[in-house]
């Protein structure tokens, strides 16, 4: 992705108005900034900026999973009948969220929701002996789901690119092991994208094969789920198991628990051998017997993530963009239409891009300083920098964190290591 | 993605026997190495050695239209009829490779084949003046296509990501200034991924606003279309325009136009105002009057031009991808159970990657020299490394390119080099 772009190139521009038709804050502070633009209710397209930040944060969570063994690879969206018929998950009364459509030949093909039992299939192919296994393998893929309602902006919509993870192990024992690392990795973007400490690990229902599943559930009203939170020891259960006896079994304490609405930044699953046995996904063991491939599956929606961030970290002015996910690290202002600033300014921005660091550069002419000022609190871009006659004549530029009040004045190369440092 | 690799913990094996279910030279061989996987007739999935590939072969692109002054979005596949009705492009009389689906409402909706139509609609909220223009904006994005027949592997598929460019200009003159930029920019991208010399830009069937639109057909057996080469002057005609007119219109002379089979792997189309109009996209000119935005459209699917290439270069023993999309650049392989030549190969392997190359390093125990390198063959990686007792006593390691037939001796320092220097 380019290091820097000027913000009259940018075809995208800010809206003084918020959209008539979002009830959700991330939609209307995303629209309003010209980071997603809505195609219809659940459908968003993503913008330039906004793209960027997906960039981001699909990199940050690749990083993760690559650390954690994992092999990515691309799946389709288009699913024959035959995937899913062994697992019980192609008609509608059994999975309701399906888009179907048809070949010229009439077959019926539906649209991923999402990928076990294509995966599982696929692994038939590679997988013969105990000396095959382990194997973890994941995508950034686009799920389609045909929700019945989608009012919560980029939090749940009718398409999105998510992060599936699936493990394929020997037995529980190997299962469990990744799954705890599993667990790591996901606290580590959670982190990483700056939601960290409002992000709970939260025991939920489990299905059919394990006790609990795991959720990610960040802290927001906007969320869709109620959990029960334990301070102290950093962890949640979910309201649909929140039972004296699993209150009992993970030995916490009614008294400290705290109600909150949350919404599922992601997820962990124990599918066990439900997959395997379903499609016959089996090796050989050492003894040669036959033995069903126990499997896991991970999941994170980036676009969710994104939608997360911005109800969590936004002012009445706009988006606050931790800097790891970002469009830009410095957003450069340029106010008059002084030829002398305008030469500083730019001097600046070729400045930043030689030291590599990200910018967008606010030089249009005819906007005045207000404006500028009201765009970059609601794009939100972490530091931002004005270069003025009034702060040339102060002896150089103005730079101030987003979240900060003031700003102070520094020189050409303080400007410069503060960025390099940070 | 990952610098590096080691074979052993890759899940993908390849294949000794062809599929038997497909025609096509670029299937056989992607499938059999490991690269993609058949999920139905006309839709593969990408495996992590081909989703390598893919994503060089995008970033190249990439590169090309940011270079161009692209902005890069991306768009929904789902689509309202709304969007499409008003340039006559719904109905599937109209456009006859429609995948359809509805809403839990009955609402029908499309899966886009393309995205003129919703890009114009985009632009609408961003283009009011004269100093909006111009604009360039871009996608990788899958596009759904309907096909009765798929029988070319992944040179045409039912679900393929695609990079469709759209122009925005002021008139035809702004227009044509560009449209010459990207038929550079296009000329680079194919020879930056190994195919510029065997690609024409060939004159197409323009459609209703233009004489011409601009193919970029590369010479192989397995395209569809027929096109007429003049070599010297390194242009050709499609056969659907093949006539004395347009042989005269374009300077050249029947006697030196050659006939040959080959495959569009690029377009470039004006649209002038056809879309502009019927969604009514119009800015105020200088002069306050309203006028209709002059559009062009660029397309470019990464995944038949991995196609193609594997077509054009191949041998009897596998794929030879050229170096700047390869997955990687070293194929590193160790011979034989002796620990000091495993411990040598790993030494190899850790500076390769402290050096910054890429390597997959075939480091399988109980897997024969011979089978080593028939995998090494069929995979096509650049460059081919040997560690074995034999290299070994002969004073280092073999380094053999892959379309080469005899290797030679090196030692570590020199092995570097040659990697560094390349």
């Amino acid at each position: 992705m380019p290091i820097s772009m000027k913000q009259s190139q940018l075809f995208t521009k800010t809206k003084k108005e918020s959209p008539s038709d979002e009830v959700s804050l991330n939609a209307e502070l995303l629209i309003k900034a010209g980071y997603i633009e809505k195609e219809m209710s659940g459908v968003y397209s993503y913008l330039p900026l906004g793209l960027r930040v997906l960039n981001k944060i699909e990199n940050i969570i690749r990083q993760e999973m690559n650390s954690i063994g994992g092999q990515e690879v691309l799946m389709s969206s288009l699913q024959e009948s035959s995937t899913w018929e062994p697992t019980n998950q192609w008609s509608d009364d059994q999975v309701d969220v399906w888009f179907k459509t048809k070949l010229k030949n009439n077959t019926e093909l539906g649209l991923a929701v999402t990928h076990e039992a294509a995966m599982t299939k696929m692994l038939k192919d590679f997988v013969q002996s105990y000396r095959d296994l382990p194997i973890y393998v994941y995508q950034f893929q686009t799920k389609f789901r045909n929700e019945v309602r989608a009012k919560s902006g980029i939090m749940r919509t009718r398409e999105f690119v998510m992060k599936d993870l699936y493990s394929f192990s020997k037995d529980e024992a190997e299962h469990t092991e990744f799954y705890e690392k599993a667990k790591e990795a996901y606290k580590n973007i959670f982190k990483r994208v700056g939601i960290g400490h409002i992000t709970y690990l939260t025991f939920a229902s489990g299905g059919m094969f394990s006790k609990f599943s795991h959720e990610f559930q960040t802290i927001t009203g906007a969320g869709e789920d109620v959990i029960y939170i334990d301070e102290n020891k950093g962890i949640a259960i979910n309201k649909e198991v929140y039972t004296d006896e699993v209150i009992n079994d993970l030995e916490l304490s009614k008294d400290e628990l705290v109600e909150k609405r949350a919404v599922e930044v992601g997820n962990i699953f124990t599918l066990a051998t439900r997959f395997s046995d379903a499609l016959n996904l089996k090796y050989k063991t050492e003894n040669g017997d036959d033995k069903s491939v126990f499997m896991g599956s991970y999941g994170i929606g980036p676009g969710r993530l994104m939608g997360t961030i911005v109800e969590v970290l936004s002012d009445g002015k706009g988006i606050i963009w931790p800097e790891s996910i970002a469009p830009f690290k410095v957003h450069l202002l340029v106010l008059g239409e002084d030829d002398n600033t305008h030469k500083e300014a730019n001097d600046i921005y070729n400045i930043l891009i030689e030291n590599n660091i990200e910018v967008l550069f606010d030089d249009r002419h005819d906007v005045n300083a207000g404006e500028k000022f009201a765009d970059a609190d609601l794009i939100g871009i972490p530091y931002r920098v004005v270069v003025s006659k009034r702060s040339l004549s102060d002896g150089g530029y103005e730079i101030k964190k987003r979240i900060e009040e003031g700003g102070r004045i520094v020189n050409k190369e303080d400007l410069i290591n503060e960025f390099k440092n940070v």
